[in-house]
């Protein structure tokens, strides 16, 4: 098992990685404030692990000051329909809901058992229960392991734009069972490898190197290729999340393929393509600014291409996206100011940088070409 | 014209109080980051002071970076539905669309424009609109300038619970002008001297005697006594706030009346009592339930209740709500721990503390006498 910190103070806390985690009640234990203790999971991993975790949750006890004692945990479960289209601040209903009906206090903690959209709603509602409760991620989905799980980025989506609704809000701490991913289905898969291959894009170009070494392994899942793979996912999210984290500058660069990645997303319907899928084809589409403007070698263009075919991900929007439609919902993204579109782009492989200063006509020579022509590797769902 | 500060480090603001302010650029001007403002009102506030507010606005320019010039504001409104019963997660929807449609960004500033409502909701979408934009209160009701305006507790409410779904947002200022309160209705202002009294009760034995001798000259709404009383309540919650943010502990004083008066909100249905007639209420049964401890003296009780009277406040909660349904909805109250209902109760004319220590059968005969009795002064309307 590895563990790492994420450096923020008062709001520090640790990343467990490793297999079984699930399984081991100590992580949890070391992290819950009180006994109350809701599980807020969905309808396709709820059935898979939300059981074992109840088990666990079951050897964990909590010291009850009034009555002097050590007591069991008091554990309840909310499933959400599965899906990006019911990241919605409708759906945080239910949640709401179940803490109310079990009279759950300000002591209690959620824990959010599943992917990035069952995270990012999880501590969504624990930020706003009674103005803010403790909450647990325990991502399950290569996604979230190695992004969405850290740093405490929380919300819902809005029909007029992705992530539009939510709080900075840290989690206790991030449980990151790795046997978890045995159920993941390939699409889902490669959407995680799309994030782990940004962290080599901008600031890792050894990471970079190590997937170029490594990808086939991590597409056969083996184990330690994978805890490998998170780990260093997670040390370079913890460290630029500790620098800057409610995103003042360096922790933009996380957004590399997000603007256009989100555009992709709200403007073809959310659910069609999955979050890693777009910013797949994000992260390229940057790169193919990124070499109009000069920065980029064609080479560079290149290895970043080849990368993302082998973890099995799109390298192109989808064809129905005019370039006109790409700009208006370019210019509602959260990092637009004023109505400039502020973008991330890489410099080399392994840096980059955050700028509205770059030409125009580049950008959209880049958003004709990349929608113009035919999806080569769209996702296979 | 008078001026305080809430003292919160990076996030203090000052208070501005006075005649007339609605119509002074000045306070607004030094407040906003940026030059997208949305003003949130409501029915009955937007049509007496919404146009009045924009001409203001139209006064102050803001310097753009990009340009190199000061450009005016770009402005627009959302008016909600009036009224407890639309606080909630769902009326939100039209203040995110009004910003998304207008595309405002990061840097752009919501004016809460009316009472506490209002500004709770205004403020907590102003705390989870791209997690987290700036916003000015500006309160036109004597509750919210005397309390919900200051100490950035946002919020709506769930159907299970009053504001259980919110954020700990603090605004950029706080905007007070006395004459917006010659519009408002004989109830509305009674419910905002029930919190004056608060303050009294829980700190303040010198405000309370005040109280008692001006309360004449406050009904008749005259402005020196107006603003007094406005200046002393906000100076006693910026003290307050500023040496607990987040209610840790002497915060939670100022829910004095609060636990008993939202179940009675709760419990009648949202809306039939405004906020300040239930905490009045409220107050007078933790007056009750101290003298049954022995803590107040009965002249101490008659002193809160004849003040309370003379204010135009009910004293007894509905005849309706049975002592089962009141400790029901007392023990999800967000200051219950565990099911224990914690209460605030003065222990003297200026003094008050936070109890679960209490004799059972104490609160049991002050809910039996308080909801038996008819309401001796209930709302009038």
């Amino acid at each position: 098992m590895e563990q790492l910190e994420v450096d923020l103070g008062e709001r520090s806390y640790p990343i467990h990685i490793g297999p079984g985690l699930l399984a081991e009640p100590g992580h949890f234990g070391q992290a819950l404030r009180g006994r109350q203790v809701l599980i807020v999971t969905n309808s396709t991993v709820g059935p898979l692990y939300r059981q074992r975790l109840r088990t666990t949750l079951r050897e964990v006890t909590c010291f009850n000051p009034a009555r002097q004692e050590r007591e069991a945990l008091e554990v309840d479960a909310v499933e959400l329909p599965d899906g990006e289209a019911y990241k919605t601040l409708d759906h945080l209903d239910p949640i709401f809901t179940r803490l109310l009906e079990r009279g759950f206090d300000r002591s209690a903690t959620i824990v959010a058992l599943g992917g990035g959209v069952v995270g990012d709603m999880a501590g969504f509602a624990a930020a706003c229960y009674q103005r803010g409760i403790d909450f647990i991620q325990v991502p399950t989905t290569l996604l979230a392991q190695v992004d969405s799980s850290v740093g405490g980025k929380t919300g819902v989506n809005h029909r007029l734009g992705k992530n539009m609704i939510g709080a900075f809000h840290q989690p206790q701490a991030v449980v990151i069972d790795t046997d978890t991913l045995a159920t993941l289905d390939e699409r889902q898969f490669a959407a995680g490898l799309a994030e782990v291959i940004k962290y080599g894009v901008i600031g890792d170009a050894d990471l970079f190197a190590w997937l170029e070494a490594h990808m086939g392994a991590l597409v056969d899942r083996e184990p330690a290729a994978l805890t490998t793979a998170i780990r260093r996912s997670c040390e370079a999210k913890a460290a630029i999340v500790a620098a800057d984290e409610r995103e003042g500058g360096q922790r933009a660069l996380l957004n590399l393929g997000h603007t256009f990645g989100h555009a992709i997303e709200t403007g073809i319907g959310y659910g069609r393509w999955l979050h890693g899928e777009a910013v797949a084809a994000g992260i390229l589409m940057a790169a193919d600014l990124a070499r109009r403007l000069g920065w980029l070698s064609d080479d560079e263009v290149h290895r970043i291409e080849a990368l993302t075919v082998r973890a099995g991900l799109p390298t192109r929007a989808p064809a129905d996206l005019s370039r006109e439609r790409f700009l208006e919902l370019m210019r509602v993204d959260k990092k637009a100011q004023a109505g400039e579109i502020r973008l991330v782009l890489p410099t080399t492989i392994g840096n980059a940088t955050v700028t509205a200063d770059y030409d125009p006509d580049a950008l959209a020579a880049t958003l004709d070409e990349h929608h113009a022509l035919p999806a080569r590797l769209g996702p296979r769902g």
